[in-house]
């Protein structure tokens, strides 16, 4: 945990959607510890990371919906009484994008729109902190991708949590309502599904490594990449959710940039050993692999404070950990 | 018309999606006239501008569907035998899309990505031309916006119509499929509804001069905009789908910037009298209100070697002598 100063959160009225997923439920832990009223929404859609489980030991402090974004009564109830909402929900594979278009709109467009459509007629003034994504550039055109650089994205995914986010910058721009997005990049940490690839390289590593079954590199792994542990990225979370400086405004989170071998290593040394063998990279993954990738973070660093304060090898132990105390 | 030469569009199979719309049936009319097998599909939602009497003159030559994008098998069924594909059915209403925008959504978003999904799986290798628009580019930072422009569109219409321009350029470049995009600007001619000032302030002026009905301006009417005639859209909606250089590509239209005033004034020479109010900006249209907007078209001179050669002298005779002749 970091030993950065707060605002006040007690009893703040916080919504998380998503909040049953990997950062949405890291993040209801630490609102919670930090003593706001947190409602969580979540349709718990297979395959995008939610899991009751993620919330226990919180009891019944905090209300939990199981209910979809894109229902608007739902919202419109929601909504209307909230403070600060954090809007995390959404389809965050890559390859299911492609495999499945339609679903991905569904869920990374239409359903930030409505509650966005929620929040402007019963509840305009609330605070909104969207997550995007670094896959809303796609290929760097230069490194690192700061907040100007080209948008174009490599998947659906890419396309449709643009439009998700933009729609929240929009209705700040024309209804003044007080939104801004970070645009994440990998993560990782306690609570993060591991067993599948599709929620991302780094995850599957982690969980390979855990079940102690060889992990494969292709090429060389020599691709840098950035990489955030979640509880540097609640911390952004938090401080773009009062700060005033934040409205209407995008922002990268992003590291140091580290290669896929690097992580790997560090991940042998935190686990005790790691088989690592390295492969020719796939062609029907190399179509959609955009080569060295990682953000400049120094947008939110100066007008938010927020630096990636956990080391990676400190990150690693505390998900290691975390992992072998709750299993799969 | 333009002198210009053309690849040989003798019997090219074309499908123009929106061609009972203003753009698409003159590009219809064009297509026809130089030989090509013209199918149209159109869903003649009201408000888009879709007319059959659009294509009076053509008899049984061109086959009208009136369908849906959104629906897969019919697309599937009309993309699998084409040649080449013009892409223009949308929603273009900006104050439409901020009172509705979840039918913005559908219409800009769902329909294209259907499109393109019915053409990966059935005719991957057809030529494929969108029609973006300039408002997908927002508020300039910078006047004349080129393609590199960050796009931080100022209305939902402008954050559908670029997820749906971008699912055409994604879909190049991870199936290899031959799409390219033009970013329209505004545009006038015969066959464009100018009833309805949703459609745009031109066109709203050419309906109240043909009326002879006061045109009001905001302020001085002294915003700078590009308009491009009606046939030079067409001509580079036929340089798109017939130069193997526009594919993977998003090129912007243009002309040199005129004022509103300058429009007007125009206008009233090919009218014979147009009687101008100058009130000030009301507020409810000032957010959104871009300021001066004109775009860089040297990308298309360059590549396709396109140029808006109607002047708007010309171009508005034209457009008058047409509706005097076709009533409304």
């Amino acid at each position: 945990m970091t030993e950065m100063e707060h605002a006040n959160w007690q009893s703040v009225r916080t919504l998380v959607t998503g909040g049953l997923g990997f950062i949405g439920s890291n993040l209801v832990h630490r609102l919670h510890a930090l003593g706001a009223t947190v409602v969580v929404v979540d349709a718990l859609i297979p395959g995008h990371g939610g899991n009751r489980a993620n919330l226990d030991g919180l009891g019944n402090d905090v209300k939990v919906i199981i209910g979809d974004l894109r229902d608007r009564d739902l919202m419109e109830n929601l909504v209307a009484t909230q403070d600060v909402i954090f809007n995390l929900a959404g389809q965050i594979s890559h390859e299911d994008s492609m495999r499945d278009p339609f679903t991905d709109l569904e869920h990374n467009t239409r359903a930030p729109l409505t509650l966005l459509e929620a929040c402007r007629t019963t509840n305009p003034n609330v605070r909104i902190v969207f997550t995007g994504t670094r896959q809303q550039y796609g290929r760097p055109q230069y490194v690192p991708v700061d907040e100007r650089h080209p948008m174009r994205p490599v998947d659906v995914n890419g396309v449709n949590k643009w439009a998700g986010e933009y729609y929240h910058l929009l209705y700040h721009d024309v209804y003044g309502m007080r939104t801004c997005s970070l645009r994440l990049t990998n993560c990782y940490g306690p609570r993060q599904v591991t067993d599948r690839h599709t929620q991302g390289a780094f995850p599957f590593f982690i969980g390979r490594a855990l079940a102690r079954q060889p992990i494969t590199l292709y090429d060389e792994g020599e691709f840098k990449r950035d990489i955030n542990f979640v509880d540097d990225v609640v911390e952004a979370l938090l401080l773009a959710g009062e700060n005033d400086a934040a409205i209407g405004e995008p922002f990268n989170l992003g590291s140091p940039p580290i290669t896929l071998r690097e992580f790997v290593e560090t991940l042998g040394a935190v686990v005790g050993d790691v088989d690592v063998h390295y492969i020719p990279y796939p062609p029907q993954r190399k179509r959609i692999e955009i080569g060295d990738t990682y953000c400049e973070y120094g947008k939110i660093s100066r007008t938010l404070n927020w630096l990636p304060r956990t080391s990676l090898h400190d990150g690693l132990k505390q998900t290691i950990a975390w992992h072998r105390a709750h299993g799969s």
